[in-house]
């Protein structure tokens, strides 16, 4: 499934902030084959996506730091002489955000703000590609959403991840920091956090077929949304970093888009195990949910040539072989 | 120059964060005068626009408690019981904001968040004004700037104020906290700060015209503003807690639109004093000028039939006569 575009991204030093985690640690994968000296920094917190297995396999060739990015004097010792940052470091479950709202704004807000005073002091030649998030749209007035759709999110955690990618959106303006932004949408994948429906309910899914379990799908299933393979966001972090072009810019990823109980018959007919079905939305999860979406990608197809490659009966076949194959180290 | 609206909002416990500050103070003289009981919550920040002088002649009137919202304890003991907030406290220089961009961000967000927090657990049903700002949209794409407009603030201060607004809306359609956003533009009058030019140039260009001296406008004095005169923001308060249909309402305010140049031509028609002077625009404030301004208030018309009242000949000329007579108290 690892795809090699050709990048220019090789021999350097790169450090990726919440880099045992889901994508982190894909990205990491690549980026060691790539021959860079990748440098990982994560928390490991309970309820992250952070994952030692997740590096199983190149645990020699990356180094790790376990500290969140509120250790400034840590994060002043690794900014300062690296070329590249993936910063993909935060909390991520919207329930969550609403559940301990300080803790979210902390990780996605505050923390990045002092880490880009960092980058600013000490390295303000820094590449830093920021993983934002689709959440900041909330419901969207019309599909597909392009990058010029309002801003309007309906939840904490889509609050704090906006103002965290807009401290780089201006940094990058004012202070001429070399900052891009993604908007990422559901991201799937093999390394997943599957250990509850916290971080993403696909996961949550994949694993109940695994169990032979029932999908609870809200609702009345007719949701859309749209799904990327973590092997197509790691071509994306990648292309940013190499594209000069995507400076200052923000980019919308976006895929393969299904109504959310056509994606349940099809874990299930893929998976061969497990059912699905159609239960009440729980209340607080009505309030933030933001209806129907789907993410326009032509500006970064235009900009960088990037597209989702990965379909999704393949990647949730792949995802499903790895989630059984490795099951006692995600649940 | 005060007008009483006929409003309701009498007989209230009302407290106001930001409480000696220019609107604070403006706004709780009309809530004194309209028989509130008044509260007020500042922590006179040497570089915030707080002043006792602001409530010269109702100090009797209203109970005054010095402190910043971060201090919880006073905050829970002021929110359990009144009826209504204007919540008005915050960090309001852009350039302070590039300066100092964690206590902009800890003044803008992480203590309104904070806020919110105990107005939900202690007094769910108390009414909640949030004062935003236009800076939330950053460059216009056009104008009059209407509340669809997408919002993507081009300094610090745009996104602290534009985080901490959305955690008032959010908190409002999730926990039912009866939350208004005001998105204020240029307002002046009396009680404003002109100690420097950080807070409001209109304040620094009124005192550089009664002190003889050269008022400074930056590039070519063509970029548009619209002013409001501080007594029609506090009518448009009044009115965001008097109408039930402002519940969960954004509404910007706006008012009459002039060309820099001609605005300083006026103060200085007006004053009988100064002159003005076209400047090089300072590189650190180029930065972060949003071109022509001008808000569309469309809405709050329609909605509470507000509109501004006080032109801007009018309001200069007041506002210059306060100056002059209480000089020592503000420079």
């Amino acid at each position: 499934m690892k795809k090699k575009t050709g990048s220019s991204l090789s021999r350097k030093r790169v450090l990726i902030t919440g880099g045992l985690g889901f994508i982190g640690s894909s990205l990491a994968r690549r980026l060691v084959d790539l021959d860079n000296e990748v440098i990982l920094l994560d928390s490991l917190l309970p309820d992250g996506g952070g994952n030692l297995f997740n590096i199983s396999g190149i645990e020699n060739r990356v180094q790790i730091h376990r500290e969140t990015m509120k250790n400034e004097e840590m994060v002043r010792k690794l900014v300062k002489d690296v070329e590249i940052v993936f910063n993909l470091a935060g909390q991520t479950s919207h329930l969550g955000s609403m559940q301990d709202s300080k803790a979210d704004f902390e990780a996605n807000t505050f923390n990045q703000l002092g880490f880009l005073q960092i980058c600013r002091e000490l390295n303000p030649k820094i590449k830093i590609i920021f993983t934002s998030t689709r959440q900041v749209y909330g419901h969207p007035h019309y599909l597909p959403v392009d990058e010029l759709h309002p801003v309007s999110p309906v939840d904490y955690n889509g609050i704090s991840k906006l103002a965290g990618e807009l401290y780089h959106t201006v940094c990058g303006r004012i202070y001429g920091l070399h900052t891009t932004c993604l908007r990422l949408t559901n991201c799937y994948g093999p390394r997943m956090r599957v250990k509850d429906a916290k971080q993403s309910f696909i996961g949550w899914w994949l694993r109940q077929a695994i169990e032979g379990k029932k999908i609870p799908v809200f609702g009345n299933g007719n949701q859309i949304r749209d799904f990327n393979h973590v092997d197509d966001v790691v071509d994306a972090l990648i292309l940013c970093a190499d594209n000069p072009s995507a400076r200052g810019q923000t980019y919308n990823l976006g895929g393969e888009s299904v109504a959310l109980k056509d994606l349940a018959q099809l874990i299930v007919d893929v998976a061969g195990s497990g059912s699905w079905e159609l239960v009440t939305f729980p209340p607080e999860r009505k309030k933030i949910d933001i209806g129907d979406y789907q993410g326009d990608y032509k500006k970064i197809r235009e900009s960088l040539g990037w597209q989702p490659r990965v379909s999704l009966s393949t990647g949730i076949l792949e995802t499903l072989d790895f989630l059984r194959l490795h099951q006692g180290e995600y649940w």
